[in-house]
């Protein structure tokens, strides 16, 4: 499974990712889930990935490819992010029906993206692209999106990010969201990367990368822990506490 | 769906049900979904269901048939925890398999539930029976057991509760893990009762419910939001945040 979450602040764009892959509990393995591409001053984007190992990664050699053969589109010719996440859309399906193709047992060859970027001129925007090629974005209401082991980490975010939330507080609710995540299930795991972008910047961002025995990490996990503690001792008390 | 969740803590229990059934999205009723069963003074149990729910209200119509007629065994007979939760086992899988046999369709009519309780003379124990009748039960490294849409309140239970927790804690600590749930997932929802059972008490114990707009959950919810964002305050900052 995988944990990857995209936030869309005022101030700009937070994306976290795991890096645990695994075919059975048997086979586990440790791949990158987070893909920028960066035209510096021009256009930002940074791909997330979740689903079928084999189907994702043909998808960022095939964005590359196009890039390099100069194909119409691909991330450096579409105008909007919106253009951008349907470009994704078809290069997923395409690589799922190819994969199918060849299928001699009924495999699932399934992938979900998230695409976050800023192309210059516009607001910073995020996708979710399902399976089946077709997409949603966040908005003000609700301006984050999750794929993969998603319930963990919710309501961290639900009670946390909205618009205003500063960039860097939206990144450490991105990592406890995270980090939850990855205390709760076994087929979510480290290393987790976070990608802060700044708006209008059009540059890579801060990329971190969070090894297990990281120790910001590590602090970021403890001084979480000591904070809910405190947020338990000064919830309400129920009334036959006070007598 | 339903979320309900039991806590053993060495100075008792703590059991919290949501309220919520659904068959569609479009049929949405409010049920109890926790049965308490005491002899004063003699032995305590409380039983928490989730799944079908004719299944369940058949299965709590049969527990107390079976006391009123005297049966063996029986609530009243059973000489262990252990002996309980095989009772259920048995009374839950024969319900499933009665109403399997009238079925016209492929109907899923399984159920599962939490039967927590102690017996003069034996130490308080938690019981998760599946549908296949067969259980298990909490330990001291993971002292809570959890059915239903169980992930969203998970974390908080993870990083909170052990045996040494006191018993308000506890279960306000369960509240949260409820009000989280609720708050991220639409099929989950209230009124919600909490059972604090002192251990060795032998009565029913504090039996709460909480309304929707009932002031004292309001409050939780809203001092937990407001205890989150401290936390949050409180976690290590990036190194560029203290240049």
């Amino acid at each position: 499974m995988t944990y990857c979450l995209a936030i869309h602040v005022n101030d700009g764009l937070v994306l976290c990712s795991d890096s645990r892959t695994n075919a059975g509990t048997d086979n586990v393995s440790v791949y990158s889930k987070m893909f920028p591409f960066v035209w510096p001053g021009v256009r930002f984007f940074t791909l997330l990935s979740a689903g079928n190992l084999a189907t994702t990664q043909a998808v960022v050699k095939k964005i590359n490819s196009d890039i390099a053969a100069g194909m119409v589109p691909n991330l450096t010719t579409v105008t909007t992010m919106q253009e951008a996440a349907d470009y994704l859309g078809i290069v997923s399906t395409q690589v799922q029906k190819l994969h199918a193709s060849r299928d001699t047992a009924t495999t699932n060859f399934e992938a979900t993206f998230i695409l976050a970027g800023q192309i210059i001129g516009q607001a910073p925007e995020i996708f979710m692209i399902y399976p089946q090629g077709n997409y949603i974005h966040e908005s003000a209401e609700h301006p984050f999106l999750q794929i993969g082991e998603i319930k963990y980490g919710k309501p961290i975010l639900d009670r946390v990010i909205k618009r205003d939330v500063a960039l860097e507080p939206a990144a450490r609710c991105a990592l406890v969201s995270m980090n939850s995540t990855i205390r709760s299930n076994l087929t979510v795991g480290p290393p987790v990367e976070l990608m802060i972008y700044r708006r209008d910047s059009f540059e890579e961002g801060k990329h971190l990368y969070f090894r297990e025995d990281d120790p910001f990490a590590r602090e970021l996990s403890e001084k979480w822990s000591e904070g809910l503690f405190q947020a338990l001792d000064k919830l309400p008390h129920f009334d036959w506490e006070y007598q």
